[in-house]
């Protein structure tokens, strides 16, 4: 393990705990050891130093969004398929989650029949000063884009956004809350309530409707209070609350594939699609209108693989 | 007590209860004893009949649909005025059932802020054969119509449905299942999942989003079953099953409003524009385009009196 | 219908409503027009007033207890059986609640397997002042004494009553929380958790536990609130919110069944039997022994019929 | 790390894993990098491995129980207070859970009140042919005796076993289900039911009851299915499904704690204080009497501290 940072504070913690320091990414890149890189980098940094570690045929794990621009995800795309093999992994965690993996395995055990549309609810109970503009999309949303994707194994190809009473909690210059409304390529609809300034809590939910019934995540917690005429279950507070388990499985279901040479998880493809989704999102919150999702045609070289296998995992 | 009816069979079963007989409605009608007259007619009969009733200044309880067209309930809304009080009531139950009820009185006491949208679904296992083309608005989704303009306590101002993949378990002439947007006067969203054919039971759901907080109708069933690994409680088979109380609660308020001579409940003006937004729905299920409810000013005499009152019986 | 009130102001209030008031029982029972007569006199009045319904061959309701004795309670018994037919109802209402009677269904319907075991917990938040001594027998316990009788249809033959740490907001003179064990006739055991000061709100809980699985009341409300990190379904305040309409049920079935003279619900040998139960679990309240319950053998007269027709009501 | 397994298959698995292998359990105590030992050997020689290694000053970890008799418990606790600081740790993993853990810090913030009761019930779908005899305390309630003790912080004083009817899905030699009713040290009840042959799967409940209310282990699953009139949560199938992630964290605790000097989870006192309970239990079977816990005075070397540290992780 070798730790790169251009921060001096940073580094010396890494070097205190026993892990080597290196100066620089190209440095990590050259020691033959390294067989994959974790990017804490900004998005705007990704495209370069994922190409470089492609280059140099290491893994390579990022955060969402992939890259900034769709130009720059498929820049992407063009050099891990030049490599030859799958050598990138996106941080979309929910993929990760044993109630998502357990709703993917429902759907994909057939009794339900087909899915004909998804009901997501996506509600914080606040946000930063610096959340503005599209974010409750490129932050927000995006991982309802991901997920229904994953859920429903096939592609967004259109969005519609709209804009339902704004509540008095959030800074004038954020329209809170937003419906985001999706079509998947076969027919199927999606409605995404995002609202990020509902007191509440953080409370993640989605139903997929299938022809015979539904499968959605639970409501239940860990435990059940009895008090004051209420019978309780709690709503997490935020994000870690709800979702620390599927970062540790995401990291180690990485870590184990970068040993095993076998990349599974989400893809380069699944950065790009869901770069691509968000921005028809955008363009149909400013215009009010339905706008239709442009893609490159899937390569055959991202299969359907990634999303099956990552079943496997699951109970 | 009378009975008018003419199928000579049903006639003569209520002459066996010991109920008086009529010929006609105008028969019963002139009957001084008579207070209010439950019309069960096809909806077709309805606004000669209202009128003639309200003329001879009797209560009138009949089902939704007030009348065929929202032309035919504007005569039936200038009899009622004319007579210079509330004598109509029209049929919609789920304002009588207490899950409901409880919604109302919780979104009154102000304790969530102010309601910004609600999501909605309405799912039947199956339809009969003669259930198609417009009839998952006018038959179906006009329950939300109604209970929607109930619970946030104004008019629907536009609608859009949209057609997500068909499910095969429909025949082919009915586009189900459908998603209705409504846009409320104060800029409020409702989505309302119209399902019919689906399969697993008959779910009614409904939750309104506010500020702080959201409430909804609850899941839980009578009993809790734990057999097979599973942890269950039952959806009912159908509306009886789940709405039979409500039933009897608006015939009793309705006999007691008679009898007091207050009319509550759902009102001819309700009636009006439950049928002046199912014509936006339908218009829209038709164009695919969005679709702006046409109707009169609200006249004085509806005031807010009625959706107010009505909650006075719930707990 | 006719009123006998020794209370002025009781039977001016029925006199105004009409109904035609009587000097006494006796001149009630010899109404040759009187089918039923409902008592709701001290339960120390009861045994003479139903003898003398009982000689004059018409229905008698009564509230719980059916008589203060069990010596009283057979005398009862001996002059029903004497008229040759069942005319006494004794008012145990859960029998009448929807939740129960599905619990009931369920049994019967024999796709849980034999029942083994029964939890209820009985929890009130508070108790008037003169609750005292044997009160949570008597006037809470007994109600689960008669629905567990009742659910697995057999007789209770022996109780323990446990005491658990008491509570610091129940008076000194009141143990309180109880724990009463009751062992069926067949084996099965019971356990009841009686808690009458606890704060929370009115909370009837009950499950049977068979071969193959359980069934239980739900916990579900016709609500649910998302607020302030809660999921919340509401506890009731008090029995009338929670049992409203099984008294109404009761009620109802019970004017049904004296119109066609069929007799049906909690028999005198229902009350009889919760009494002798009562008895053996207040002596062992007192001596922290088990106590065996000292009961006549069942006449041919009381059947199995009442309890097993009662579940024909439920859905 | 170092193994040492008188099997050879296994010697030989760890050894092609890259473990160093040692020839017995003194030659793993000799060497003076580790720091901590687990066993996976049986329990009648926990006693001497337990002693030889704190001996040599080691931390241990083994599975419950941590020895066969009471005796035994006694001579290892002797030997871990000769060393002068704790280094045994026993393997009861519910501690470990979130849920218990949520319990526990429920009931340590003191909104709810004194608990005063406890009813838990531990339900497997079946057992293996060798279970037999005392089992159903030794090897099933035990993690009852032992998370009620940490629960309430307190020892159990008095036990007694009740037979309900049994099942005829167990084997004739074997009594299913029992009742156990437990005594705390201020005067709590606790009440569990053991039942390892309930069908529908693998059912863990706790609620404790307290003066203003109630916290108990919840019912939800992480997918709710809506199918067949049904809407359900999943009941685990087994021990594994339900406490996969309680194994690992108690794991992870253990090596940190080894790591820190800094021993915390259930200690010998804990192990020595669940067989002491389970021998109670066991002669109340036999019996059928109540019969009190023969303990030792708790040394103040165990203090208290370790219930209370290890909910430091809680959530």
């Amino acid at each position: 393990m070798r730790v790169a940072d251009p921060a001096p504070a940073a580094a010396e913690f890494a070097a205190a705990q026993g892990v080597p320091l290196s100066k620089s990414l190209d440095d990590v890149l050259r020691d033959p050891q390294v067989q994959g890189v974790v990017l804490c980098t900004p998005h705007t940094q990704h495209t370069e130093q994922i190409i470089r570690a492609a280059d140099a045929a290491k893994h390579v794990f990022c955060e969402k969004p992939l890259a900034p621009t769709t130009d720059e995800c498929l820049r992407i795309l063009d050099a891990e398929m030049a490599r030859g093999r799958r050598l990138v992994q996106v941080g979309f965690n929910r993929r990760y989650d044993l109630a998502y993996r357990q709703m993917k395995s429902t759907l994909l055990d057939g009794t339900l029949g087909t899915p004909l549309m998804a009901h997501c609810a996506h509600r914080n109970p606040s946000v930063p000063p610096h959340y503005v503009g599209g974010m409750p999309i490129t932050d927000t949303a995006i991982h309802e884009i991901d997920i229904v994707r994953w859920l429903l194994d096939q592609e967004i190809t259109a969005a519609r956004v709209l804009k339902p009473r704004r509540t008095s909690r959030a800074k004038p210059e954020l329209q809170d809350p937003l419906i985001v409304l999706m079509e998947m390529a076969d027919g199927a609809l999606v409605d995404v309530e995002v609202f990020v300034t509902l007191a509440y809590g953080y409370d993640i939910r989605c139903e997929v409707v299938c022809e015979l019934g539904t499968v959605a995540l639970g409501n239940g917690s860990p435990v059940v209070l009895r008090k004051d005429n209420l019978r309780s279950d709690r709503v997490p507070n935020d994000f870690q609350e709800r979702f620390a388990q599927s970062y540790e499985n995401e990291v180690q279901e990485w870590v184990d594939g970068v040993a095993s040479g076998e990349a599974s998880g989400p893809s380069a493809w699944d950065g790009y699609a869901a770069t691509a989704v968000a921005d028809a999102c955008l363009a149909a919150l400013d215009s009010g209108e339905r706008v239709g999702v442009e893609m490159r045609q899937r390569p055959a070289f991202y299969g359907q693989a990634a999303a099956l296998a990552a079943v496997g995992g699951a109970r």
